[in-house]
């Protein structure tokens, strides 16, 4: 039997997603082969990989002038690539907005690569909320804005997009892409490990303006260089093949239940029962300003650390897993990502009362 | 009904791996959920990356002195991480080998970071054959000394390990990875792309002596720090989870028939069928010169391209699939990878047989 699985990633997937890709694996379509066994630069192959293009694009509405990249590495990897690809011998200061533990890890990524300023933080206040933009100080000569839209760890999420003028914005979407539609124009950059939306591990989606693929530093990896990569559509190597193929299963399946915009009125649903409930109790206490919260993952606590250790086992008893938050913060952590089902939610809410009652 | 697929990588994968990893992708043993769903950092996961780790080192015969990191980027990405973590401020030279596209690449790679040297080639001879012991101008200063084993896109191989002194020897195994038993103590660092021997695209092995992980260049990316990811056990970040797991049933799946002496043994005779037929053929020719021939990647040709095309084409018909040369070859290359069965040898060498007859 299947649990409700609420992990922050590498996280739950559709459960009709999974079932189609079990009955594909052997043999896909009249192909003959495996999606694993077959040649990158097939037809076969290639016919897979152009229509996940043409349905990124749809779903996320790209406009022509983005390239959409495949990659590997994950968004890790991407801290470096980023100022390498946009850092410039004129231009080598980059402006960082810190709300969390990934924005934090990679600005001090940029730092090896060029002048990375602190253009905001709100790590005074542990991360509880999000920089506002009035507290932002941006330098107009900066070759990119960069920041974390939704911030795993603490919960909390930019609802607002920063207006940073004529510089860049670079944007991690890695725990909130495709979970509510956004205007990709707005963007220089948006970038994504595919592990809470888009799939399982191993597939880092990159989204860059074309006027931005300038080349790179002289000691990038030929695989770091967003131009080249551009030129190759994402194969000037071997790509995550299987992983591709598996973001198109996934995108079929939220255009089946109605695009992005379906998708948002999904989440929000979830997030609503489930910060009510949180905010209906004075037993379980949040994290994060109100609003700045997120709608992918759900920060809550006891304030008692052994009641909140109780609690995850005695869910996991129930069958709901992986909801211990993170290490840096402690409590629980329900990362509700769009493959998180309303009835998993339900049965979270249902539990979290009960644990109340017992335990108050 | 699946095809004979003599794919270059990504390639053929045995049909019984496959059949296993369809049977548990939605719902792993008794864990509720799918590998690609759990958690790097859970305890169910963290249990399939000790078992895949345990296997490969018994299959291998790793010693306790090597670190596996299970990485993502390909081995192109490796071409950099190579320079980036073994060249050191005061042995920044390193020797390369050319014997085929990818040790061309990865050598030109190398140059952006060091003192990368042409220690030996055979680009005169169009990669026909391998560079010899007495042929190799060896550096003995040098940080390493790197060469590709075995050449996909020609058919060649190192039918011996060069001898470089207290040199470390650093060998792309990409496609020659897990086909037969190879002495690792011999080098310094195995590198290989999972998409030939190991699974599916998108995950890299790195076997390194322990000793080398001393750190890298100031710009290396963290992930691309070897030294990091072996002290993370390869989670530094999020890796290819799915990748792992499934090169874990490939190993099984070798540990079911015996290991890597009666993989050998199977490749062997695999090879020997259809060198076999070439070599009493005066209608087909072989490109590599007999001593240097790969047990895995197979080229010849007929010597006239509208008849090498013709060929192509009528052995697809008979579901003979991906035998088309690499572009910068022609002619036809039959890549008999671990998992491509004796019967599908055999279907190609009576296809040769009768194409033979009405063509010749």
């Amino acid at each position: 039997m299947r649990v409700y699985n609420f992990a922050a990633g590498p996280a739950a997937l559709p459960e009709e997603v999974l079932k189609r890709a079990a009955a594909e694996l052997v043999e896909y379509g009249s192909d003959g082969m495996s999606v694993m066994e077959m040649s990158h630069r097939s037809k076969m192959y290639l016919a897979i990989y152009e229509k996940v293009d043409a349905s990124i694009r749809r779903v996320m509405n790209i406009p022509d002038n983005y390239k959409v990249l495949y990659l590997q590495g994950g968004a890790t990897l991407q801290f470096s690539a980023i100022p390498m690809n946009l850092m410039k011998p004129d231009k080598n200061s980059a402006d960082y907005a810190l709300s969390g533990n990934f924005s934090k890890k990679a600005y001090k990524e940029a730092k090896k690569y060029g002048d990375a300023r602190v253009a905001g933080s709100t790590e005074d206040c542990g991360f509880a909320r999000i920089p506002q933009q009035n507290e932002l100080t941006l330098n107009p000569d900066a070759a990119y804005f960069h920041y974390c839209m939704n911030n795993t760890v603490y919960g909390s999420k930019w609802n607002y997009v920063p207006e940073t003028g004529d510089v860049p914005l670079v944007c991690d979407m890695s725990s909130c892409i495709l979970s509510e539609p956004i205007d990709v124009s707005k963007f220089g950059v948006i970038y994504a490990g595919a592990q809470k939306n888009m799939g399982p591990s191993g597939l880092t989606v990159v989204i860059v303006r074309k006027d931005l693929l300038t080349g790179s530093m002289p000691f990038t990896p030929t695989v770091m260089d967003w131009k080249t990569l551009a030129e190759k559509d994402s194969m000037y190597n071997t790509p995550s093949c299987y992983g591709i193929y598996f973001l198109g299963l996934v995108l079929d399946w939220i255009e089946s239940i109605g695009g992005l915009e379906a998708m948002k009125k999904r989440n929000e649903e979830k997030a609503k029962l489930l910060y009510d409930a949180l905010d209906k109790s004075s037993f379980y206490k949040t994290f994060v300003e109100p609003s700045a919260r997120s709608m992918m993952n759900v920060t809550f606590n006891t304030g008692d650390n052994d009641l909140d250790a109780k609690f995850v086992k005695e869910a996991a008893a129930r069958g709901i897993v992986n909801i211990k938050g993170y290490r840096d913060l402690g409590g629980m952590r329900a990362s509700i990502y769009n493959a998180v089902t309303l009835e998993a939610v339900k049965a979270l809410v249902d539990f979290m009362s009960d644990f109340e009652k017992e335990n108050a």
